[in-house]
């Protein structure tokens, strides 16, 4: 058969300088990439992680300036947690899922669902800041992509990562939570399989899947949050991350 | 920073054939990957879709072979569905985890949270024949890297990966239900990040990235059943599947 095998590439996009409010994102990936002779190319997908997304777009906020409510308070004092980060997290958030345990499972304004509403306090400067998760994270990603596409006229899709728990399994994993450019789910409705069956399962959370292996290159501490996936051959298009979630008439677990 | 970036490639191994019962599946990825030009590499990640592993056990039912009980029948009744089918999902399960709107959440007899059990209808050939999950899926695993160790003098991780729904999320994505020679799970507690905050999210359910990752390389009607992953440094060990499955006194949703 030849070199003529299915690949993907996964490549790591090292050299991203700390990233501060205002800084322009898209530039800064295209300098990175060219810099370490990945460079950009049309049909790549761009998976960049939340936390300099929330970065960039000045999604940080002092804990000294919060002042938590009475339930915030109530809360804090059973969890044994700061009052002023569970009133940020009840400010995210659209509803709870689960609150039990010291945990905060919550539904984000965005429809998400993860722990404590993707309020966060690890990788960000500073003293005692909160990390938000993005406004709009289609947007974050649309304004991303147009940038590439303004500056080296190519066309890629971008995808904003976040890292999630799981009911009933160990361990994290990304997935995504902004997109822009590619349909995020892939549906195989009416395709047969290679035995002539009609196939049972309909749709693939792609762009999930591709929030996944970036991480394996992104890893936790190693200071690479952009990602260049190469070689997949997604469905272009509008595209929103609000396709991914699953709308609540058809959850059997909220 | 030249060419020496942080790379993962995805490589589909094309060419297996239609497995049956009792065919050993080492061999048959050995030469389809010898004969597409990927071989295998010590390090290499192979990740194996379930279906094949399945098939390769002899794990298929003939539905014209199974007596429902009262219990399928009437759930059958209620679902319309066929009562053969839902007999062997209750006999393949430890619990439900959720019945309702015609659809059966259950925890396997591993204890992997899936509809209906892992029974599926599609890709098996032939007529009313149900495809049940392996037995051990990491012995499964096992075998495969033994295989491939004893043929070829290599050090490979073997991924059993199937497919899953998810609460609060629409789409599917292919996880780990069998894992040989790496840890699943990757363990980033005590380190700290680039900003030298101890990081929160301290576990990474790497095996399951690994599975999501090669899902878009093996499609579901491309005829891809196996993947080689390379370039991503898991650590090696005994491992197993087990570690991704949550303590049910930890699951908030069980």
């Amino acid at each position: 058969m030849g070199n003529s095998h299915i690949q993907i590439q996964i490549l790591g996009v090292q050299g991203i300088p700390i990233v501060k409010e205002g800084d322009d994102l898209a530039s800064m990936i295209i300098e990175a990439a060219e810099a370490s002779a990945i460079g950009i190319k049309d049909g790549d997908i761009v998976v960049v992680a939340q936390k300099i997304v929330s970065k960039a777009e000045g999604r940080l906020v002092e804990l000294s300036k919060i002042s938590p409510s009475p339930f915030a308070l109530r809360i804090a004092e059973l969890t044994n947690r700061d009052a002023r980060l569970v009133e940020l997290v009840l400010r995210e958030s659209n509803r709870a899922v689960r609150m039990k345990d010291g945990h905060m499972i919550m539904e984000t304004r965005h429809g998400f669902v993860c722990a404590n509403a993707g309020v966060d306090l690890s990788n960000v400067s500073g003293g005692d800041v909160a990390s938000l998760l993005p406004e709009d994270p289609d947007a974050s990603a649309s304004k991303i992509r147009e940038g590439i596409r303004r500056r080296r006229g190519v066309d890629v899709a971008v995808i904003i990562s976040d890292t999630f728990g799981r009911p009933w399994r160990l361990g994290h994993v990304d997935f995504a939570i902004g997109v822009a450019g590619m349909k995020p789910l892939r549906d195989y409705r009416g395709e047969k399989d290679m035995f002539g069956y009609e196939l049972k399962v309909t749709t693939m959370a792609v762009a999930d899947e591709l929030a996944a292996a970036a991480e394996l290159v992104m890893g936790k501490s190693s200071g690479i949050p952009v990602v260049i996936i190469r070689g997949y051959e997604y469905e272009r298009g509008e595209g929103t991350a609000k396709e991914l979630i699953r709308p609540i008439q058809q959850d059997l677990f909220r």
